[in-house]
């Protein structure tokens, strides 16, 4: 029954995805040829539906547990959804120009969108268009609502947000200045949280209250567990670029290559004698599978596994527990069903 | 006189940059770390006050020009200005991006912000975070004004037009299937509409209107006008391209090289004959120096020049004549000034 409601509201969130395409292949303040809208449709078609979704839907989920039970009508419910997928639409930015910065090779099960053969850099023009469509898609639908500014607002400061997070990241990641001496947890925590839980836990929520009628302000610690949680979240998401299976996470991981300030290297660190951490300096951050192999080994010479999963247990119970202190029972419904979603998650 | 008050108005100008920059490296939104304070300022100073600052101080010019003589007090230049410096950072987004795109070498006389030594791809996160700059400016000084919704659309829409014609221009010029067949004069004209007449030209003057209490939809007529002021604009971006002086421009032009459809190659187009049309073929969008030369001398053969010359004399004409149909004065000194800042530019 769940599994077919799911599939269900899947269906029908996916409908608007198309209701959405056609007004932006139709854009007024364009002037499109024929080639330039089969462009922007394959583009979309290519890089923004592809992904688990889980963002976009959570917006239209957390909306009814908001509304308790309450009836939504087919507005509503277009409403929710529209804002869903216009995380969508900031995730596939954010993809289509990360992979270009970090020269990947596959995302989502298909190769980059950068390395198909017609596309190449012109990836980054259609960044730039992605993220102008959230624009059109604020502006045509909400516009004359009285939480548009709102709105508006909230998606520019989760953009800058991220795009901050992203810079961090790369600065702390510089080719040719490795020190791995500057890989501790607050650098860490400070990426991850700026880098993905604005973004992919606290807007999705964001969102749900806005169109609820909410005011942002009253829900500062709602907010903070929402960032916890995307912390959280992100530290998976390091365990699985190197314990994951590819074929279930769709893609193959570089963090060790790319010298990444991973959670699991800032573990190492923490605990590794001056020979295993001359064997991380010497191999971590290299592309040849050697240097990857020994890097993985030093990773179960430590046991990182176990220390990933009493992580993992701590935080859902500190999670639980502040879930719990939430006055609202609506907002932890909300709150209980996204970390439903990722807790234990295998991709 | 007047050069000494343009000096000081572009003093004044350059103060507001300052104070921008200052509040943006102390945004509240974003825990900055040291290092990711000054790699912003870095990178701040490279790209936004580095060009000619036209599109930023129009907006003031305009703005001042708009209130016919009235004296604007400190907090109206200083609004118009942080709008002018908007345009300015809109610029420097699209420049950081585009240069990156077209594999450019050197911007406003040095060398572009992605090949410096430490910056590489980086410089497509520098791309959003200059983006999202744009919002939290115009969130802290115009969040309490009654058309800070109207100054956010604005800028959303143009942005959504200039992405929009850097596709066009992208996709039309795709290596691989180099096709001069489809270089024609409507196809230039939507190009440059879209990728540079809303930005550089219906910007500014809606900014300065805007900030004046005026309602844009009164103004369909002036954005005509400045969409064609753009367009002619950017005729003669194309002409410099390929016969302006790289020490005056700042940019070594390399349309032929990268198959561009410029103003210049269409006209050849429509005057070559066959055997002409067989020269460009075989030299057009190559990088070999020789191909280039043969293609500048089939320029000179057909007195490419003559025509630019003859186009930009009818262009002028018809645009003053468009500009003098205008009922205000006020904006009738608005549309000339921008002209004649542009008519017969050499850089």
């Amino acid at each position: 029954m769940a599994e077919a409601a799911n599939g269900n509201a899947r269906s029908i969130f996916l409908a608007v995805y198309d209701d959405l395409k056609r007004e932006l292949l139709h854009d007024p303040a364009f002037d499109f040829t024929k080639e330039s809208r089969e462009w922007v449709e394959q583009m979309l078609d290519y890089n923004v539906p592809k992904g688990k979704l889980n963002r976009g839907l959570s917006v239209v989920d957390s909306y009814k547990l908001l509304k308790e039970g309450k009836e939504l009508s087919k507005d509503d419910v277009f409403l929710a959804s529209a804002l869903g997928w216009c995380i969508e639409w900031l995730q596939a930015y954010f993809l289509v120009l990360d992979d270009i910065m970090d020269n990947s090779h596959t995302r989502r099960g298909q190769p980059c969108w950068f390395r198909q053969p017609k596309v190449g850099l012109i990836a980054v023009n259609d960044g730039i268009i992605l993220r102008s469509h959230i624009s059109r898609i604020l502006k045509k639908h909400f516009r004359a609502k009285p939480y548009y500014v709102d709105l508006i607002d909230l998606f520019n400061e989760v953009e800058f947000q991220t795009a901050s997070g992203q810079m961090l990241d790369l600065i702390t990641t510089i080719e040719g200045d490795k020190d791995l001496a500057r890989y501790k947890l607050p650098v860490h925590r400070r990426i991850v949280e700026y880098k993905t839980a604005y973004y992919s836990f606290y807007l999705p929520v964001a969102c749900a209250l806005l169109i609820s009628g909410e005011d942002l302000a009253n829900f500062t610690a709602v907010k903070d567990i929402l960032v916890q949680m995307g912390i959280y979240f992100q530290v998976q998401d390091d365990y699985l670029d190197c314990f994951g299976d590819p074929e279930v996470i769709g893609k193959i991981g570089t963090d060790i290559e790319d010298f990444k300030c991973s959670w699991l290297v800032v573990q190492v660190l923490e605990r590794a004698n001056e020979n295993q951490k001359n064997v991380l300096t010497e191999n971590y951050g290299k592309a040849d599978p050697g240097c990857v192999a020994k890097v993985k080994a030093l990773y179960r010479e430590l046991d990182i596994e176990a220390v990933f999963l009493e992580y993992e247990k701590t935080s859902y119970e500190q999670l639980i527990s502040a879930i719990n202190a939430q006055p609202s029972r609506a907002v932890q419904e909300v709150l209980k069903s996204f970390l439903g979603k990722i807790y234990k998650r295998k991709k």
